[in-house]
């Protein structure tokens, strides 16, 4: 079996110069020449991103608060975990605060950082810090102009029960209750 | 609060026309004007994506195989499930089994459909369709010449501490590991 092998340092990849920078509207994909392990040359692509927080509010009910939005890219309404891009000069930390506040309205005494996840290894550098909220107190919501979301509370057993009926498969938001569970389970 | 008295319906965005598709090396950016329920015009931007397969390989010693992969957009090796793009006129679930030869040699006398997630919801139309392969047999790996990998077998109890100690980051491995549990149970 050839690929038995290889060792770790045949996988590396480097980098020998940037063919092009792509940019849509928002959007910017990252074209590279690179050297492979076996010194061949090839090309790999990627869009580069902020990284990204989400915040699991955990209500003084027991309940999870999620909200229903649209998805344009795929052009109907997902079931999530409030999360959002980082601004600049942000910390995932304060993203998370941020998004707590605009889009569901809450603010938290307590936020504990759960873990960091990688959602497109394939072709984006993006990161997904997830945090758990508790304490909380509702402050009313100010989401942006042009976000429209519906917040829905669920116990984490009938959110459990929706991915598995596979109605809630926003990845991000599954990661995010197993990490949940497993933390309440510690 | 605001948002509580959006109807579902207050959630859809329409597309008005495309503004623009910006293509790098293989990927592509759909810029589209589109109206919001408030009648108010936006921009929405995706990336296209042809959808791909995650395979789960469960070794006849009951372990899990997985693949070691230099990923450079982050510039690091993930441990992860055997996956890939959709050739065009291709299944998902000829996908499967196509990369689950390719990648580490196995052909498999079943193949059972699990789930299909949405990993990048905010800007891309990706779908990964996630199969569990059981009685496999080797029969000699040929990744592409430009896919070096190392497979790893672990047991389905490894590869879930290795999540919790935040080893095994990709979100389509871990969702895919924990549909495995489930599934196990049913």
């Amino acid at each position: 079996m050839q690929v038995n092998f290889l060792k770790p340092s045949d996988l590396i990849e480097k980098k020998i110069s940037n063919i092009s920078k792509t940019k849509g509207h928002w959007i910017e994909i990252h074209t590279d020449k690179i050297k492979l392990s076996n010194k061949k040359e090839s090309i790999r692509e990627y869009i580069r991103h902020p990284g990204a927080a989400l915040i699991i509010p955990e209500l003084n009910n027991g309940k999870l608060l999620f909200i229903k939005q649209f998805r344009y890219a795929l052009g109907k309404v997902f079931l999530e975990f409030p999360a959002g891009k980082r601004d600049a000069k942000e910390s995932t930390l304060q993203t998370a605060k941020r998004e707590l506040r605009e889009e569901v309205g809450y603010t938290a005494k307590k936020i504990k950082f759960l873990t960091r996840i990688h959602p497109v290894i394939g072709y984006a550098d993006e990161v997904i810090d997830i945090y758990l909220a508790t304490g909380l107190t509702f402050k009313g919501a100010h989401p942006d102009e042009e976000e429209f979301l519906i917040p829905i509370e669920l116990s984490p057993k009938e959110a459990l029960d929706l991915i598995w009926k596979q109605k809630l498969t926003d990845v991000k938001t599954q990661v995010a209750l197993f990490w949940y569970l497993h933390h309440q389970k510690l």
